[in-house]
């Protein structure tokens, strides 16, 4: 490359964007979809209902412990297909690069784009670039779009759960939102804490084949965390979920940092968890054939689904470890911005 | 809506993000796929290869006569589906927004994305919110992702055009890129140019319909304009087009403000013409059948595809008005920075 930071000219849709592609992007991206430089990808269809999603990933720092934006964008649209049974098929790549970003940092992000996308086995097959000048944007911001497919017979949803499910995990909350704020300036906070930013596709596509029946729904608590989540479950079913303060599997630095800072890490954003709600009976054996899973091996049951007394709203209540019963609200407020 | 501006909350996930979208967007888009409000839409397969493509507009000013960035979102990924010969079926949305745009403004684009989908008949099935804080964007920018079907049979690409095929233009150029200008601070334009920005796909598929054999690409010229859509296919197909400066369609007040200001129109964006290389012997008739569509009654055939005599590398020669040759380049540098 020639140039050592992005300029306007690489945004024009001439020859500069024609250098950036050849000499940065398709050396890492390289598959026949993308190759083809038309206006869209052409993907052949598969059996099943199609999944479509699409997230921004804004991520203040850009690199993390644990993983970066490139990294993010694409474990966070995978799982967002792959919270719906879907098996991730293709994504496309949005950059809005600020002009005078570093062309290593540039450099970086897209061979994490390259490492994440083929470690899921989830092409990029789609992609488009725009630059504005600077002070118009923040050096990076990345759109990540995703299709699959859903295989015949799946069918989840946040509005499935009934009296006697149980809320599973797949690990420990909150180090994502730990792992952000350790890095963001003025903190002065000493952590070890990594983002837990991962694809868990995989681990659906093993529960499912296993477990198909029992399953209402996966969701991943990304921004507004657990209790967010919880809420949204809880209300979609109109059931009260209980769930036991003392079951949550949190690192203890994780613990210790939130109490520092007041933060709650019910509400803290993870990019690698799921939350499951399962037929009560089958919670145990899905847990174990989480745990023998790398991305589950913290799994733990944390709750049960009740129905509701008043027969108006679902919501969510924490049995907290002294005892005590505590009303879960979804987030109000922001207490971490651009965490994603 | 009880803020005015948006605020960093907006964008949390949590509480006012659901606010946002329950009295600002799902009044608007409300649609079985959208209102599920799970992590991604599903989709009813249909016949045929399945297209997907993604763009980010960033443009600047937000509204320009004759649309805004909302119709831009919606026409261009269409157009993108178009191009390839699909029938558009689904879009996403993205939003990155600046703490403190003006909530009227954001109001206004989101009521020319609805009205834009609604028109083209191609709902918005997934959408994602973040905000960033004030300084940090510039007001909006908008990643529309979408996906559509290929008709079997269908074969489009850059790389077919060969020997006696004809250049197809289905309007006048350089409407968009000069209502751009037209809007912008400190250039003293009064011009009456609107934005040319339209949806595509009916126009393609009428031409498919009737001419499919005798297609052998549609291309919409955006960034950069004619010159660098034609050097592309050009170079993928290697053979030399000649185009004939003449029968270019410019409307005379484009060509004035070009002169003036230095610009050359064949460089110039458009967001609602295609260009078209069909088989020399169709191209009268697919040009009659364009001039009966309201978005191509200005189709003229403007040039021809020929053999490359180095058979080396394929080229764009310029046959001016004035009897002389001019070889087009693709497009270098950026004469007009966030234009789309």
């Amino acid at each position: 490359m020639k140039s050592r930071r992005i300029l306007i000219d690489h945004g024009s849709g001439g020859l500069a964007t024609k250098e950036l592609i050849a000499e940065l992007f398709q050396p890492l991206f390289s598959n026949p979809a993308l190759d083809r430089m038309e206006d869209s990808a052409l993907l052949e269809p598969q059996n099943g209902k199609i999944a479509f999603t699409t997230d921004s990933y804004v991520v203040d720092p850009l690199f993390f412990p644990g993983g970066d934006i490139g990294t993010l964008a694409i474990h966070g649209t995978i799982n967002d297909l792959a919270m719906q049974g879907a098996n991730p098929a293709a994504l496309s790549l949005g950059l809005i690069l600020e002009e005078g970003l570093q062309m290593d940092d540039l450099q970086k992000i897209a061979s994490s784009l390259e490492k994440a996308s083929k470690q899921a086995g989830v092409p990029i097959v789609a992609a488009d670039t725009k630059v504005v000048p600077q002070g118009k944007a923040d050096k990076i911001f990345i759109n990540t779009s995703g299709i699959g497919f859903v295989e015949d017979g799946v069918e989840l949803g946040s509005h499935l759960a009934v009296h006697g499910d149980a809320v599973i995990v797949s690990g420990t909350l909150g180090d994502h939102g730990i792992a952000i704020m350790g890095t963001r300036a003025g903190l002065g906070l000493d952590t070890t804490i990594m983002s837990d930013t991962a694809p868990l596709h995989k681990l659906v596509h093993i529960l499912l084949g296993k477990f198909g029946n029992a399953i209402r729904c996966f969701r991943d608590p990304t921004r507004g965390g657990l209790a967010t989540v919880l809420s949204e479950i809880a209300v979609a079913s109109r059931v009260e979920i209980q769930i036991d303060e003392a079951s949550i599997p949190i690192k203890p630095q994780v613990y210790s940092i939130c109490e520092l800072l007041g933060l709650d890490p019910l509400y803290l954003a993870n990019e690698g968890k799921l939350i499951a709600i399962v037929k009560g009976s089958a919670a145990e054996e899905i847990v174990l054939t989480m745990r023998r899973e790398k991305l589950g091996e913290n799994a733990s049951i944390i709750g049960r689904v009740h129905r509701t007394e008043t027969a108006r709203k679902g919501r969510v209540v924490l049995l907290t470890k002294i005892g005590g019963k505590r009303l879960l609200e979804p987030l109000s407020g922001e207490p971490l911005p651009r965490i994603c």
